[in-house]
């Protein structure tokens, strides 16, 4: 996986000082490396009957719609308050600064679907924590969270303790 | 494409009163459908030669990353501001109410490149017009412009006259 790690940029202090941000655009302009990097998102879970994919607005869409295309299941967007329509099911939880909500549709999963929860980057892990939190609500089981990236050294793993977490590239402190 | 598009839920007055909005979320749980819809959007542009998909956020990034896979070409995402790092040019454009920026990375694209643009819906035109400024401020050619859903009555394709325009299913007022 090295090769795709050189197509990760770091951008210091982005968008704020102190964090260095991961790009993957660079990452994104390689059609080949984008289907490499998904097929390893998602490749420990192929023999888990997943049901459905979710992915997290909005770069979780980049690789959850493909994700969900490979293991030929539905794909979920979980969504910024304001942005799905119909009945939802909300989810607020606290970022470094302040606090968000995350939307999923009522009727986007039933007790019988097992979800590969998707995402480019895992952090501090309250994004993932609270898309789980979403799943569940609807009675569905979180089969994984997969992500691209992991940012070790910010302990979003153990905020997780209750779910199988794969990530295909480390990056410590 | 009848199936496909009973797969798209309308919801009177969302996000306001008076919008008929469109939703994909059912299309989106039935991969077979999301594949041929995206195969549908660009099929007439397979012997272009696009170098590059050009895909808004939110919802332009679940099928413009699939078309850029199908197309074999990089997925380059157009974002609202603060989220891109580095260098980025913007365009600012006015919405029904109010008005927004759209933004790209200054290195996504070159002279050399032919893009398809790609997003779920066109609806005014006012998004897909600021993405060709975009896209021609570093250069490029806009090949063509697709979407999965065209509101007509609302005469988006009339602001896009310098472009090729697809769209696979209308919706006449």
């Amino acid at each position: 996986m090295e090769h795709i790690r050189q197509l990760i940029r770091t951008i210091p202090d982005f968008p704020r000082p102190g964090i260095q941000f991961k790009d993957i655009t660079p990452l994104l302009k390689v059609p080949g490396c984008v289907r490499e990097a998904t097929h390893a998102m998602i490749t420990p879970f192929r023999e888990q009957q997943i049901t459905a994919v979710c992915g997290m607005e909005a770069r979780g869409f980049i690789f959850g719609s493909l994700a969900a295309q490979l293991l030929n299941t539905a794909f979920i967007p979980l969504r910024k308050p304001g942005k799905l329509p119909g009945q939802v099911v909300a989810v607020a939880y606290t970022l470094e600064y302040g606090s968000t909500t995350l939307q999923m549709q009522r009727d986007a999963l039933t007790a019988t679907d097992k979800v590969l929860l998707i995402d480019d980057l895992i952090a501090t892990g309250g994004t993932a924590l609270a898309s789980c939190e979403l799943i569940e609500k609807l009675g569905a089981k979180v089969a994984a969270c997969a992500f691209l990236i992991e940012l070790s050294d910010l302990g979003g793993r153990a905020k997780l303790t209750d779910y199988a977490v794969h990530s295909v590239l480390d990056y410590p402190a």
